[in-house]
């Protein structure tokens, strides 16, 4: 049994309750914080859990006050669960140097390197610590389990299903980096994590990935605006197409017109994303 | 015609847009921003504009950011408007030194006392020179406003209907500072900007406003959280209610159990309020 997290504040919310929590994380060497939201439906019951994963720069509570989610997820009984991006305050040089590497730019994998590899674990807190305690400490159903995410956090639902065959039922993304290898965000920040031997950025590579194995997920819903300005350069959804095409992975990618990187377009195609995850998780 | 107010940002929102604008205020002496939802309906017809006032701290970007109106305003084909919240950068002492006075403090009022007296004209601008712009700028129906705001904004909705009688069709506010001659918070506002003369205090004071004038507002909605750490010293809707029960003012006061004062408490009851207004100025 994991030791219950300290409650930073709780809000009612939709009829249920967004809750902030802080833990010592065993993954990460430190204090993680976490974002919660319980809708009214786990009261009486056990209820799916739905991760989110943030992009660069933002925190546990972003998806929770930008997202719009909330309203959806009260509707359909889902809790949603957004950890932070990263560690904070390792204390190691350069970690705050820049936005796309280091604090909150975690990239949700297990850093190898020095110093990064003793404290930026992302890869196994989001997909076990995180999951472990949110199933001893609240009214979680640890066999319904969806995954998403924006950008970075796309990335990271991707990969973090890919990596766990079978362990999530639905997996969606909103602009993910969907070619990691092929990108300067990703290139930056393997490059700082894992080293210089690409072999080991294959592994969090989601369309290198869905090439290299067996393992296919249940159908994927990737929105993507064409106003992104990081569109052509960081995030490429065109190569997650071709791989998904070549080895025969569902994916459904919608374009839309003139929308920007930013939550006024996540939130626009969330509750299209909440149905997505409820279809499979409440089934 | 008043000048074009300067794009700072632009962002496709639920088949709308969301947008940001600097512009020169007159009330106000300086330049002020906004925040404008724009709905798809806009694109084929003029439409109703629902003005919100935000509460202390906040900036015209809060509303548009934490309410999760958009999806609603899109579905009714209602223009959202949210100024700032106070004149920004006027450099008068003090006006910094407090959360509670000064920046991000306007009371939605004209000040009378120097130095505010100059450029805190926040009654003027949001009643009278911010409908301008939006009319000459956007494609508002002049005839077809409503205002609804969140704790000093909800004082400020409050006030603005009451002070321009038959201007505006429908009002709601959250968590309003709904008698504030007898709160802390509307105090030190009022001596700050108005002095010592408590006559003055009544021209913004919502439950005196009522009570002393002819005046009858559409039906209100107010909406108020138990859990809300301000209720009982700073926003006392009682004191309205019993206004509104004094004079024949129809009034829907709206006690919701363990919401406390923040926008997960306000989001909550969006669509509520949207509905309400949409009622109004849509029939």
């Amino acid at each position: 049994m994991t030791e219950k997290p300290t409650v930073i504040s709780e809000h009612r919310c939709f009829g249920g309750t967004v809750g902030f929590y802080r833990h010592a994380s065993e993954a990460c060497g430190g204090d993680m914080r976490f974002g919660v939201f319980v809708p009214p439906q786990a009261r009486e019951r056990k209820v799916p859990v739905l991760y989110y994963l943030a992009g660069l720069t933002c925190t546990e509570d972003t998806f929770l006050i930008k997202g719009g989610a909330q309203r959806m997820a009260a509707e359909l009984g889902i809790m949603l669960v957004a950890p932070d991006t990263s560690p904070r305050g390792a204390g190691y040089p350069g970690e705050d140097a820049s936005w796309d590497f280091g604090v909150g730019a975690g990239f949700y994998l297990d850093a190898t390197q020095a110093p990064w590899s003793a404290r930026y674990r992302m890869g196994t807190y989001v997909t076990k610590e995180l999951p472990a305690l949110i199933a001893a400490h609240f009214p979680a159903r640890t066999d319904r389990e969806g995954i998403f995410g924006h950008s970075m956090g796309g990335h990271g639902a991707l990969v973090s299903a890919l990596r766990n065959p079978g362990r999530y039922r639905s997996v969606s993304a909103f602009a993910p980096i969907a070619a990691p290898m092929r990108v300067p965000w990703g290139q930056k920040a393997f490059r700082g994590y894992l080293g210089e031997d690409t072999a080991q950025w294959r592994e969090y590579d989601a369309s290198e990935l869905l090439r290299a194995s067996k393992v296919r997920l249940p159908p994927l819903l990737v929105d993507q605006g064409t106003a992104d300005k990081f569109l052509q350069e960081q995030l490429k959804p065109e190569l997650l197409r071709e791989a998904c095409e070549a080895v025969g992975q569902p994916l459904e990618l919608r374009i839309h017109e003139g929308y920007d990187h930013g939550y006024y377009f996540v939130s626009t195609f969330m509750e299209d994303h909440l149905r997505h995850h409820a279809a499979a998780l409440n089934a």
